[in-house]
C-alpha cells in the first residue's frame, strides 16, 4: 500500500485549475430537473443527492481521478482485511467487522475477530431478553423501567444520538421496553439532576469505559454508586460494564454482566460495538439493534464500489476535500429535518473533527494542506429560526448538508391550511435548498441573496433501525475516506492528552506559574 | 449620530499593522502570573479574563480607539434613550429596557414602555401565583404540574436554554414547582414524542409568537389541541398566550391569559421579555425570573462604562473584531464547564450569528470585511472527548470561550482520589487554557501542541439566576457593540425570508423547475 501525501496528488493540482462556481446557473435554467434527477447515488436505502454542488462531468471526472490516485479503495480494503491501518498506535481498525463481514478472516492472536463480535452480541442478545422477560431483577426484585448509560466522548454521544433517534420508532412499534438516560460530565450536577428524575430502584445502570481508566466515567460510576446505596440498593444488582478484556473493570464480580470490546474499535466509531449495542438492546430491544447493524453493513458494501458515482461516501469525501482545499471552505453544517436526529449532529462533531483534525500526516510528518473541517448543525425547521440567516446572508459560505425522509417516525400528524406538517418540513428542506443555490435579487439590497452556497441531500423513506444504520456508516465511511485522501490517520487523537496531563498537574498541586495562577482565581486548591 | 463603516476606522488600519502572536509566550514566561491576575474585568458577580487572549498594552489601546472612534457608548446611550437603532425597520431596539431602565423614559405612541414592561411583569406573577397555589386549575380540577411552551427560534432557544440552566439550582432551593419541556419543529415527531411522556391533564401549554403568525408555533398550537381535545380535556383551560397586541392572537378568549411583547424585542433577545418569562416564573417560580433580570440589568449598567479594561462586554467584543478581521478567524467555540449550560451555546449561536451574520452595512450598502462569526460549543469536560482533538492540532485556528463556576448547583458531590468532581471539572478547565495557549514540544510529531490558541474565561461563583442573566446580558451587548463596530443591523434577520416565500410555494404547487423535481424526489405532492 503506498501513502502519499494529498498534495503530491496529480488531480489536486488539476482541481485548483478546474474550481468553478456552477449551482445557481445549473439549478436556475431549463434542465435544472435532469441535473437533480441524475446527480444521485443511491445506497442501503438512502439516495445522495449532490445536484446543488460545485460540481459538474469536469469536476466529477477530476475527484474520480484523485480517488484512483489516491487508491482510496484499495486502502477501505486492507483496512477490511485487518491491515493495521491506524499507522501511530499499530492497530488494525474493526468497526465494520462489527455489523459485518467484507473482507477476509482477521485473526489477532489467534482469536477470529467476526467470531468474538458476534459472541458478544449473541451476550447482548441474552442480557437484553433477561431483563426484559424480567428474569433478571433489580436487588429488591423490581423489573427494570429505565437504564442509565455512564460513558463520556464515544462512549456518549454516539448511542445517545442513536437511542434519540429510534426512540419515537421503537415507541409507535411497542419496542420500547427501557427509557434510557446519559450521564457523561464530570461536573457533579450532570449525574445529579440525572438522577434526581428517577425511581432508582428500577434503574439499571450501563458503565462504559474501554480503558477502564476514564477519569470522568470512574468518577461518576462511584458517585451513582452512593446514590444507590443511599437509597438502600445493592449496586452489584444494577451495574453492568462495557470494557476490553484488558482493563482494570474486566472479570469482575461486581457488575451483573460484562461485555467485552477492544482497542481496534475507536470510540467515536463505537456505536455498532457493545458501547451502543447493549443499551440499545436494553431500551429499544435486540432485534432493533440488529436491524441498525444491517442498515450499517449494507452502507458499508456500498462504500467499496470504486465507480465515484455509485459510491456516495466516497463521493461526498472527495466533494468535501474539494470544498475544504480547493474552493477554501472552513466548516460544514449538518442540517437533519427530523427532531429526531436532534443530537446526531453532535455525534458527527465528534466523528469528523476528532478524526480528521490532525496536522500531522500518517508517517507524523506535518501537512501543508487543510485537514478536516469544522462541524456543526441543529435539526430543521428549528436551524431556519436561528442560525440560517447567517448561511444565507454572511460573509462565509458555509456547505450544507441536509437530511430528509418521507414519512415521519411516529405516525401522528395534522393536517393545516391544507397540508400535513411533515408537507410543510419536507417543503422546507427543498426551499431551503433552492434559495441557498439560486438566492435572489432585490431592489432592496437588504433582501438580496447571492446564492451559489451548495448543499447536498441525503434522504429516505423513514427512519428506521436500518435506515439510521445506514446514516451513520455512510458518515464513518466519508470521514476514513477523507483520512485516506489527506493520508492522515482517521483513527488515533493525540490532541486530547495534553489537557489530561495538566489537568493532573493542577489535583497534585504540581504545576507552573500560569497554571497556578488560574487555580487561584478559581480558588481550586 | 454617525454611522460609519468599519474600514474607514483609522484605529482597525493601525490594529493591521500591529496584530501579533503573543499568547505562547507571555504565559509560558515567568511574569504570566501577573498577565493572569491583571487582563481581568469584574461585572456583575462575573470576572472576564483575557490574559490568555492575542492581545497586549499596545493592541488594547487600539482596541480603546476603535471603541471611541466607532462611538460605541454613545450608540447603546441613543439605544437605551429609545433611539429606533433597527433602522431597517424602523425599530426601538428595547430588550435592556425589560429588565430596568438606564436612559431615559422611552415613550412610544404615548405609552410609556417601561410602564408596559413592568405591568407584564405584574401580570406573570400573578399567574404564576395562582397556578402554583391552585387557584388556577386544570379543566378537570388538577393542580398542574408540567407546562410546555410552544414557540421556535427566539421562543424556544433562549427560553429552553434558560430553563435549563436553572433546573438543578431551584430544585436544590425547593423552586421547581412544575416541570418544563419545549415542543418547536414542524417535525410532528416532535410534538408527539414530547407529549407521549406527558399526563396532558395536568400540563398548561404556552403558545409563544409574537407574530402570531409562525407556521411551525400555530401548527403546533392545534396539534397540541387536539391531543387535548382526544385526551377531553378544554384546550382552553390549558393553553396560555405571550403575542403582540397587535397579533392576531391577541385578546383572544380561547386561552387561558395573554401576555405581551412588542416588536422592539426581537426574538433572540427575548429571554429576558415574557418570551422567557412566562415559562421561567410558571417553572421556577416568579422570584427566580426577577433575580434573573436583576442579573441581566446589572451586567447592562456594566457595560455603559468607555473604558474598555472596565466594560467585559464591549472588551470582548473588540477582541472578536480583533480576531475575525486582523486575525482572519473565522469560528468562534463557546465552552461552558457546566452541565446546565447544555443548550447556551445553541441560544448563543442565534444570538450572534442571526444578529451579526450580514453583508450590507445598516444603510443596505455591501461591505467588504468579515462580519459575525460562526458559533458552535458544547459542555466541557464533554467536549473534550468529542472535537477538542480538532482545536488542539488542527489546521485552523478557533478563539475559544471558556466558561466556569467556583461551585456546583446542586450542592451534590463525591471524593474520587482526593479531590472533588467540581475541582476535577475545573482542574479540567484551567488544564485546557494552558494547553491551548502554550502548547508542548515533543520529539514525536504527533504528539507536539503548537498553542497559541487563543481563550478567554468567564468566571462566577456559582451559577445564580442573578449570575445567569448577567451571563446572557454579556453576550447580547457583545453582539450589539460588534454590530456597532461593524456598522451593520444586527437587529433584523432579512435572511430568514427566502426559504419561508420558497416553502409556501411548494405547498401551493406553484413552483419552478428545480424546486418542483426535488419535490418529486421527497414525493411531497
Amino acid at each position: 500500500m503506498k501513502w502519499n501525501n494529498f498534495d503530491t496528488m496529480q488531480a489536486y493540482k488539476e482541481l485548483q485549475a478546474a474550481a468553478k462556481v456552477c449551482v445557481k446557473k445549473a439549478l436556475s435554467e431549463a434542465g435544472a430537473a435532469k441535473r437533480i434527477q441524475s446527480f444521485t447515488v443511491p445506497f442501503a436505502g438512502f439516495e445522495y443527492n449532490y445536484a446543488a454542488k460545485q460540481v459538474d462531468a469536469d469536476i466529477l471526472a477530476l475527484l474520480q481521478k484523485l480517488a484512483d490516485e489516491q487508491d482510496v479503495i484499495g486502502k477501505f480494503t486492507a483496512l477490511l482485511n485487518g491491515e493495521a491501518v491506524n499507522t501511530g498506535e499499530n492497530r488494525k481498525v474493526l468497526h465494520h467487522l462489527a455489523r459485518g463481514q467484507l473482507g477476509s478472516d482477521v485473526l489477532f492472536n489467534g482469536k477470529n475477530m467476526r467470531s468474538f463480535y458476534l459472541g458478544e452480541l449473541e451476550k447482548m442478545r441474552r442480557f437484553a431478553d433477561d431483563v426484559q422477560s424480567g428474569k433478571i431483577l433489580s436487588s429488591t426484585g423490581k423489573a427494570f423501567t429505565d437504564v442509565v448509560q455512564i460513558g463520556i466522548g464515544g462512549s456518549d454521544l454516539g448511542p445517545r444520538a442513536m437511542y434519540l433517534a429510534l426512540e419515537g420508532w421503537a415507541k409507535k412499534h411497542g419496542k420500547r421496553t427501557l427509557k434510557a438516560h446519559f450521564i457523561s460530565n464530570v461536573d457533579p450536577d450532570d449525574a445529579a439532576v440525572v438522577l434526581s428524575e428517577l425511581n432508582l430502584e428500577t434503574t439499571l445502570c450501563i458503565l462504559v469505559s474501554k480503558s477502564g481508566t476514564t477519569l470522568e466515567t470512574l468518577t461518576n460510576e462511584l458517585f451513582v454508586k452512593k446514590f444507590l446505596q443511599d437509597a438502600g440498593l445493592k449496586p452489584e444488582k444494577h451495574m453492568a460494564v462495557v470494557t476490553s478484556e484488558t482493563s482494570p473493570l474486566a472479570n469482575n464480580p461486581d457488575y451483573l454482566a460484562s461485555f467485552y470490546i477492544d482497542d481496534f474499535i475507536g470510540g467515536r466509531y463505537s456505536s455498532t460495538s457493545a458501547c451502543g449495542g447493549l443499551i440499545l438492546s436494553l431500551a429499544l430491544g435486540f432485534k432493533t439493534f440488529e436491524a441498525f447493524l444491517a442498515g450499517a453493513a449494507a452502507a458499508d458494501k456500498a462504500a467499496t464500489e470504486k465507480d465515484i458515482t455509485k459510491n456516495a461516501a466516497l463521493l461526498d469525501a472527495l466533494i468535501g476535500v474539494y470544498e475544504r482545499n480547493v474552493l477554501g471552505y472552513e466548516t460544514t453544517a449538518v442540517l437533519p429535518y427530523s427532531q429526531a436526529l436532534a443530537r446526531f449532529p453532535a455525534h458527527l462533531q465528534q466523528l469528523d473533527m476528532e478524526s480528521n483534525g490532525k496536522s500531522v500526516n500518517r508517517f507524523g510528518e506535518p501537512v501543508a494542506y487543510k485537514t478536516g473541517p469544522i462541524i456543526f448543525g441543529e435539526p430543521g425547521t428549528n436551524g431556519q429560526h436561528s442560525f440560517y440567516q447567517h448561511l444565507h446572508q454572511g460573509k462565509t459560505i458555509v456547505p450544507l448538508q441536509f437530511i430528509a425522509f418521507e414519512n415521519n417516525q411516529t405516525g401522528k400528524d395534522i393536517e393545516v391550511d391544507g397540508s400535513s406538517s411533515q408537507k410543510k418540513l419536507l417543503a422546507n428542506v427543498v426551499a431551503q435548498i433552492i434559495a441557498f443555490a439560486c438566492g435572489k435579487e432585490d431592489s432592496n439590497p437588504n433582501k438580496v441573496f447571492e446564492g451559489e452556497r451548495p448543499s447536498s441531500l441525503l434522504y429516505a423513506k423513514e427512519l428506521t433501525p436500518e435506515i439510521l444504520g445506514a446514516l451513520l456508516a455512510h458518515f464513518e465511511n466519508k470521514v476514513m475516506f477523507q483520512g485516506f485522501i489527506w493520508n492522515i490517520n482517521s483513527f488515533d487523537q493525540e490532541g486530547v492528552q495534553l489537557g489530561k496531563v495538566l489537568a493532573k498537574k493542577v489535583l497534585a498541586n504540581d504545576m507552573p506559574e500560569s497554571l497556578k495562577a488560574y487555580s487561584d482565581l478559581l480558588h481550586i486548591l
